[in-house]
């Protein structure tokens, strides 16, 4: 019961994400996910409050990535380069691998209203800890609030055409043409139609 | 049981959000929100799932308004006066005697992360309509998206200075100034430090 179970939390996401696509996500049960993990329920619940969690544990890491690409970009860094220096590193912690998962997850998310509204709450946690590491770097609270909404719409528009394409580029290729074509529109925006 | 109650919604929502204010959110039970409203706990099932939404029901309304502000935009509006369009319509729905509801709301949304995951979700509601709207009259998601960010960001920011003061201003002052103080922000955020 209590032993080290190495993986867990990846093995109980493989779990899940056949199950839910298996069988949807609200007919799945917690003890279904443990089984086709190999794991004991008292494991998972170790792990996860409940099962809408272990398909979000990305999360606290995509957080922490963020932060620490804003904290460590050069010191003479523009405003737009702290912001891509966030999803640099973002976007370098997504392998090949992961875009398979991505499509998967993408297609459960979508599955259930629950899941969907927790995805809306995961997006908004990525976008205030830019918004916190942008203020840390810029002193603006004002400047930094725009600069993260920008970066985190680049972040999922730019993932979203890479889920959707099988080239080899990789995701910061997609992250970061997406948030250099902003300075472009946010011109034609204050402009002309 | 059946019979039409006036204004039970707002009488639900000032009963919650007394209740809330005085025990607590957590503690607060559906049975007590009905009796001081002076109405049934099956009014108030008939109107709300739970507790939860009696508190955000003017998401609905907040929707419907961002939409028809943009659409009946002039022909001739350039992107930004769509977006400004749109808060207008927003912002004008709200009243002085809204901004002492606004305060103790946000209080209380504060207070419990189940509310505060529900506001997270209703501002990506706004946001999203925001988008269709701007994507029905500019036929460019891309540019769309962004100025749902920003329009969505000048709502909420304006909306917290015009609650944080007591002012005679109303709503859209705030608002609309904020709209206006994105483009020079924008163009520094691109260029210099």
């Amino acid at each position: 019961m209590g032993r080290w179970e190495p993986d867990a939390r990846g093995r109980l996401l493989r779990a899940a994400l056949e199950l839910f696509s298996e069988r949807g996500y609200e007919a799945t049960t917690t003890a279904q996910i443990a089984e086709r993990a190999g794991l004991t329920k008292a494991t998972l619940f170790r792990l996860f409050p409940d099962k809408r969690e272990i398909v979000f544990q990305g999360q606290a890491r995509l957080v922490a990535l963020v932060t620490t690409g804003v904290q460590n970009a050069p010191a003479e860094a523009r405003p737009v380069e702290l912001v891509a220096a966030g999803l640099s590193a973002l976007s370098d912690a997504h392998t090949q691998e992961h875009r398979d998962l991505g499509r998967t997850l993408d297609a459960i998310v979508a599955s259930s209203e629950e899941l969907r509204e927790r995805a809306v709450f995961k997006r908004w946690a990525i976008t205030s800890a830019f918004e916190q590491a942008l203020i840390a770097r810029l002193g603006d609270p004002h400047k930094a609030g725009v600069l993260a909404d920008l970066g985190t719409r680049a972040f999922y528009t730019g993932g979203e055409k890479w889920l959707a394409t099988d080239d080899r580029h990789c995701l910061a290729d997609y992250v970061l043409r997406e948030l250099a074509s902003y300075e472009d529109l946010m011109r034609a925006c204050f402009t002309a139609q």
